[in-house]
């Protein structure tokens, strides 16, 4: 019998347990993989272990703009791939040892929801019972496969990859097609394109990186495309098979020959199979329906992370999970969903937070965008030969405050914090201007567009 | 006649007077020198050119770790150098740009104060006057010189250097004695151990890196002492010739050969020779003293910058001189020196903001204070081998607010600002804890030490 069960180890549950734990609930987590969820085992952490050594790679090649000549670079796939292992290892093993130290119980096995009965919430791992008297669903996402011709097999086979695969390559594909331009694909191409690989993005909507402001998602295109990736945009993946995806664009069907497929075309929550309808949970296509207090619509189940379909982040569930934690304690909090940055780990890197350019017009906002060079930066000239980055800017008319930061350019995944906690905390342009940034970084241009 | 004559164009000095001028204020610049003043010149700005291709030097030096192999490396000073010299140019021109688009006159030349008449203070240039109704003095700083034996010689023979000869050297020394370990000696310490010179630095205080915290110098120290620099502490150093410096320690004297001595213990506010007793200007130990309104003794002169020896750092120059112009235009405002970040641009850098561990306890503060490890961050981890760097935190014990965060690590540079906007607007604890930062970042560590 526990006070808390949680199911799945990902961002929001563990660190959810973990908060529990101290807190002094009887807490078990049920995680049928390695704890850390898909950010830590194949996601976010590996995919920056591989992006970081692509980097290192990428200066070698444009030393000679710095005074650094390299006789001769390579890159040893295999060894990256070891290293990422080795660095999730550790990573998961860490998750693990917070969770003993907050005296939470962990199970390695898959649970399903049973039942509801006079004690709480009962869970079943096939083998065995456990009760809860109160549940958190932190079971994630898995990567969307839809009815392509040919995915299914192609999977089976190894020539189609999702998140998952294609970081246990072990050699460099010559040429690979990334199937959806979001931000698992964009930084997959980043990878590949800088370590050698053809690169091909086939993407279905008119534009890369999702709902990124506009501006900055053509710009990072235009960036890749002029290092030779090449975006096919408005296009229909049509089949995978037989070594080539296959798409439709403006009535053509074209067949791109490569050594691989990676499919990344967004992320579903996993609910599927996991009991929800035992217990009434409501779903709505696929995700559980949760409040901003993470809150679903039984009392004493709640749900956190990218099963409830919402911002599939993880630092949103990472976030999501606490919130949850504080309310089982009567400790009333909420999440604002209005001010969780977003990073798309590509080189340079594009970081946002709030209101976009578009988003304003959708919602008809009364606002001000503002685009920034960074090249206001002495440290970004410094360090950026030929760099075009910029900083956008969106402030509220009538009352002055930062309503939205989009930045692409160098630092901007450590940088954007500060701009979220200015829209957090309805900062307005004029607060901002008080405020002392240190020189020279490329982060004072967010000041200095205060003044523009 | 002016409304306003700044004297001086560094970052105090373009800054307010770009202000000034967008604000409809007559106004005129006279620097002697380069616009963008030791900062731009041979500051802040040329030190991170150079530091940045010496980062790109110690990323092929350490490539291996992270799968990335280098046959061989070299770096090219000279061409450096050069680079630095373009990225000066650029940004000078950009100030100069900006000025004259906000209607600012320049005027080259050296300015004395002569005199207040009826109209206002008269500054003369030797063939010329100018009045201005209002004076802004941003004079700034030179390098301190103490009476060391053989230093003026030294000085003369271009055997000792000061940060601004330092810049222009053609090749790289074999041997360098860096006198003075504060941010300016380890700085270039950082340059030259990496580019491949025997660096020593001694310093007569028995740590580097001044007011730093003491746990976070002690670190650098460190570091840097295993890469080969050399550190002597608690040395007085008695002569500077014959291509030697010597010091006494200990009541010995050892004499260490060298290339060049750098010789970078201290700043002076520039003050000499400036006329400030023309018009009864109080100064103390030659800084002009000011408010933290930037108003000094006599009504209508205002100073800003180095020239007040108050902080010596650009960003506070750059915001002093905001404070001037508003004051003067009558928008009250004043500057929190509390709130001010600090960055030391080795590789690691160090940043840091608010009280150290030594000074809650100098000024007797109740507040708690933790080292948290940037081992918390999976980005940290994925970027860093063998990395050790550490976030600090103080929080006062009654309120439960951020008083001072430092860091050395990796990014901690362009994370600062968002730790001196919880210092300034007195963030606590609980407020930080329900920000969400975006992951994989270092700066997450600074949320999670909230929880620990």
């Amino acid at each position: 019998m526990y006070d808390l069960i949680v199911l799945g180890g990902g961002p929001a549950g563990y660190n959810a347990a973990e908060r529990a734990g101290h807190a002094g609930l009887k807490t078990l987590v049920i995680e049928e993989r390695a704890l850390g969820g898909v950010c830590l085992n194949e996601g976010c952490i590996p995919t920056k272990t591989l992006l970081y050594s692509a980097k290192i790679y990428d200066y070698a090649k444009h030393g000679a703009d710095y005074g650094v000549k390299f006789a001769d670079a390579s890159i040893d796939h295999a060894f990256i791939v070891n290293r990422k292992n080795k660095v999730v290892k550790q990573l998961v093993s860490g998750v693990g040892a917070k969770l003993k130290k907050a005296g939470v119980e962990v199970v390695s096995a898959s649970g399903v929801i049973k039942e509801r009965n006079a004690d709480g919430f009962v869970i079943t791992t096939g083998d065995k019972e456990y009760v809860g008297k109160q549940l958190l669903i932190c079971t994630g996402s898995s990567a969307a496969l839809p009815p392509i011709d040919g995915l299914a097999d192609s999977l089976k086979s190894g020539f189609a990859l999702t998140n998952r695969e294609v970081l246990d390559l072990q050699a460099i594909p010559s040429t690979i097609v990334i199937v959806g331009g979001g931000v698992i694909g964009l930084e997959m191409a980043s990878y590949f394109n800088s370590v050698g690989s053809k690169v091909y993005v086939v993407e279905m909507m008119d534009h890369i990186a999702g709902a990124t402001d506009r501006e900055i998602s053509t710009m990072l295109q235009k960036e890749y495309a002029a290092r030779g990736v090449e975006f096919i945009l408005g296009a229909r993946v049509t089949s995978i098979k037989d070594k080539a995806v296959s798409y439709e664009k403006d009535g053509k069907t074209v067949a791109l020959d490569c050594d691989y497929a990676l499919v990344s075309i967004g992320r579903r929550p996993r609910t599927a199979g996991l009991g929800c309808e035992n217990i009434g949970l409501k779903l709505e296509r696929g995700a559980i329906v949760t409040t901003e207090y993470g809150k679903t619509n039984v009392p004493g189940v709640w749900a956190a992370g990218d099963v409830n379909g919402k911002s599939m982040l993880a630092h949103t569930a990472y976030r999501e999970g606490e919130v949850c934690i504080n309310n089982i304690l009567g400790k009333k909090d909420r999440i604002n969903y209005n001010s969780i940055p977003a990073v798309i780990y590509t080189n340079p890197e594009v970081a946002s937070v709030g209101e976009t350019a578009e988003s304003v017009k959708e919602k008809g906002l009364d606002a001000s965008v503002q685009t920034v060079t960074l090249k206001y930066s002495g440290r970004y000239i410094a360090e950026n030969e030929h760099g075009n980055g910029v900083v956008k800017i969106i402030t509220d008319n009538q009352h002055h405050n930062i309503i939205g930061v989009h930045m692409i350019g160098s630092y901007a995944s450590e940088i954007i914090y500060g701009a979220a906690m200015m829209v957090e905390t309805e900062m307005r342009v004029a607060d901002v201007q008080k405020l002392v940034f240190p020189h020279p970084t490329v982060c004072e241009v967010i000041r200095e567009a205060m003044f523009l």
